[in-house]
C-alpha cells in the first residue's frame, strides 16, 4: 500500500516486491496508451498525474502471490507475476482511471490527487471522450492478455458499475434513501471493481473456485469500507490533505452513510432542521457562507453520534473482510493482505 | 436497409432474410441489456426508441451471407447466420448506440430519431453513465458470443472511434482545418465501426484473409460516405424529415467537407465574410436571425460549388466501396450489398 501507511518490519520484503510489480504494470499500462495521435497522447499523459495507491493492482498483485500458496518472501516473489497478472493490473487501473475522469464530470469536480481534473482542464467533452477511451484500452488489453473468463468479468464488472451509478444517481436528492439501498450503491459502484482484482490475480495464480470466491467477496468488502471512508473524508476531510474536491456529495444532493444515519436517528425537530439545511445546500456554491453551513451540519451529525457509526460501519465491514482471507493458508502475504484492509480504516487521503 | 430505399424486386428475398435476421439481432440486444435494476431498465427503454437503419448489423448479417459464397435466394439463408453472427449484429449496434447517447451529451442535441435524447430528458449525467453501460454490455456480450479475436477487433475499434472524437474535439474551432484530418476524423468516428461490422460477419463466416480485408475496406469507406452525408444533412437537411437536431455543427464549431472546400476555393473577400460568419455562428442560440445568417452561408457554399463538392465526394467513395466488393464472387447477395451502398448517397434522413 505505497504511501498509504507505515510497513511493519517483517512485510518489507512482500513490499518491496509490490513495488517493482506495481513498476511492471505501470509499464504495460502505458505502453497500451502509446499512440501517435498528439491530441490523444496529450490526454493520456495528464491522467498518468492520476495514478494514486494503485490499490486495485496491488490486491491483482498480491491475491497472485496468495493464491500460490507461497510462503517465501524473498525478492524471488516478483518471479511468481506472470505478464497475465502484470497485464490484468493494468487492466483494472485503466477502467478505475475511466471510472474517476467521468465520476469528475458527474460531480463538476475541480482536483483529483492534487490537480486539475480533466473536466475542469480541457472541458466535459475531452473527459466524456478520455473515459471512453480508456475503457476501450482496458478491454483491448485485457483481450490480449488473457482468457475469455477474464474478458467476461471485467465487461461483467463495467456494467455493475455504472448500474450502481445509476441507481446512486437515481437516487440523488432522495432524503429518504435507507441503508440497504446505499450499500447496493458502494457495492456496484466501488465494490465491484476491487472484487474482480482480488479474483483475477487470484485466478491467474490457478487458484481453485472457492479461494477465488473467496477472495472476491474479501475485494467487494474491503472496496465497500474504502468507499465509506471516502465518503466520511468527503465530509470531515480538508481539501488539502485529501487531495481531491471535498464536500461534493451534500452539494450534489448525495446521501452517504453519516447523513442516512443522523436522519434516522434524530428527534423530530432536529431531523426537520437537517432536512432543511439538505436541501439548501443542494448545487450551493462554496461560499464561507455555505462551508460554514457543512461545519454546523457535521457538528450535527458527530452529535449524534452518526459519524462514529459511519466509522464503525467501515471496521465492521473490513473485520468481515478479513474473515474472508481464512481461506488462505497462513502466510506472510496473507499477513500482508489483512494489512492492507487495516490500512483501508486509517488511512487520512 | 430496411426503410431507406425501395429494394429491387430481384433482391426481395435478401431483404426479407435480413429483416428476420434484424428481429434475431433485436431479441438478443433486448436480452443482454435486461436488468431487475428499475432506473437501468428504464434508461434501457428509451434507447430502444433510438434504433433506426441497423446499418451496422445488417452489414453483419449481409457480410455474412457473402463470405458463404451462396448464391441462393430463397428463405433458407437465414439458417446460414450462427448465433456469433446475431451476438455480434448485437454487439456493433450496442457500440453504436452507445456513442450515439455519448455524441448527444457532446453536441448538445436535443432531438434523436423524432425523439429527445437522454441527455436532453434526464440529464448528461444519465448519459455519460448510460453510454458507459452500453459499451461495458456490448464487450460482455462480445466476450460471451465470440472467439478472442473479435474482442481485440472490438476494443480496438472502440479506442479508434473514441480518438476519432478526440481528434475532432481538438480541431473544434480550428478554421483551417485541411481535408485530409477531416476525413481522418471521419474514418475513425464512422469508418471504424462500419468497417468492423463487415470483417466481423465476414470472419464469423470462415471467409479468408483477404475477403474480410476486402470487406472492411468496404465497410470503412462506406461509413465516411455515410459521414459525408451525414454532415450534408447537418447543413442542408430538414429536422422534421431528418429526425434529429440539424445545423449543430457550426453551433459546435465543427468544420465539415462543404464548408472546408468553400474556404479553400472561395476568392479573398468571400473568404473573410465566411470566416466572420462561422466565427459568429459557433454557440450562438437558435434564433430566426441565426438560421437566415446559416441559410445565407449554405447559399454561398453553393454559389461556390461546396455543397457540390461534397456529394461528389461521397459518390466517389462509395464508388471505391464497391470496388472492393469485387473480391466477392458475383451473387444476389453482392448486388444487395451494392444498393446498400448506394442507399447511403440518396437517403435524406
Amino acid at each position: 500500500m505505497r504511501g498509504v501507511l507505515e510497513i511493519p518490519e517483517n512485510l518489507l520484503p512482500i513490499n518491496d516486491a509490490i513495488l517493482t510489480g506495481l513498476e511492471r504494470v505501470e509499464a504495460c499500462f502505458d505502453m497500451q496508451l502509446e499512440t501517435d495521435i498528439p491530441p490523444v497522447a496529450d490526454l493520456c499523459a495528464h491522467i498518468e498525474r492520476y495514478r494514486g495507491k494503485m490499490l486495485r493492482p496491488t490486491l491483482v498483485l498480491l491475491c497472485g502471490l496468495a493464491a500460490n500458496g507461497t510462503s517465501e518472501e524473498s525478492a524471488d516473489l516478483c518471479d511468481l507475476w506472470t505478464d497475465e497478472h502484470i497485464g490484468l493490473g493494468a487492466v483494472v487501473e485503466m477502467v478505475h482511471m475511466a471510472t474517476l475522469v467521468h465520476d469528475d464530470v458527474l460531480d463538476e469536480a475541480e482536483m483529483r490527487r492534487r490537480g486539475q481534473t480533466v473536466n475542469a482542464l480541457r472541458g466535459n467533452e475531452a473527459a466524456v471522450i478520455l473515459g471512453d477511451y480508456l475503457l476501450a484500452s482496458a478491454y483491448h488489453l485485457c483481450s490480449t492478455v488473457e482468457s475469455r473468463r477474464a474478458a467476461l468479468a471485467v465487461g461483467d464488472t463495467a456494467m455493475t458499475m455504472a448500474s450502481g451509478e445509476l441507481l446512486q444517481l437515481h437516487h440523488r436528492e432522495n432524503l429518504s434513501l435507507d441503508e440497504p439501498t446505499y450499500f447496493e450503491i458502494l457495492e456496484r459502484k466501488t465494490g465491484a471493481l476491487v472484487g474482480l482484482s482480488c479474483s483475477l490475480g487470484a485466478a491467474a495464480s490457478g487458484a481453485d473456485e472457492d479461494t477465488v470466491l473467496a477472495l472476491k467477496r474479501f475485494g467487494v468488502d474491503m472496496g465497500t469500507a474504502f468507499q465509506i471512508k471516502d465518503d466520511l473524508l468527503d465530509l470531515t476531510g480538508d481539501e488539502s490533505v485529501v487531495g481531491k474536491s471535498v464536500r461534493r456529495d451534500l452539494a450534489k444532493g448525495k446521501l452517504t452513510l453519516p447523513l442516512i444515519h443522523a436522519l434516522s436517528e434524530a428527534p423530530p425537530e432536529t431531523r426537520g432542521r437537517l432536512l432543511r439545511d439538505v436541501r439548501n445546500m443542494s448545487e450551493t456554491r462554496a461560499t464561507p457562507a455555505a462551508e460554514a453551513a457543512v461545519d454546523q451540519l457535521v457538528a450535527t451529525m458527530r452529535d449524534l453520534g452518526s459519524i462514529e457509526y459511519a466509522k464503525a460501519s467501515a471496521e465492521r465491514i473490513v473485520g468481515r473482510a478479513k474473515a474472508s482471507l481464512r481461506a488462505l493458508p497462513e502466510s506472510p502475504v496473507r499477513d500482508f493482505i489483512e494489512f492492507s484492509a487495516d490500512s483501508v480504516i486509517s488511512r487520512r487521503f
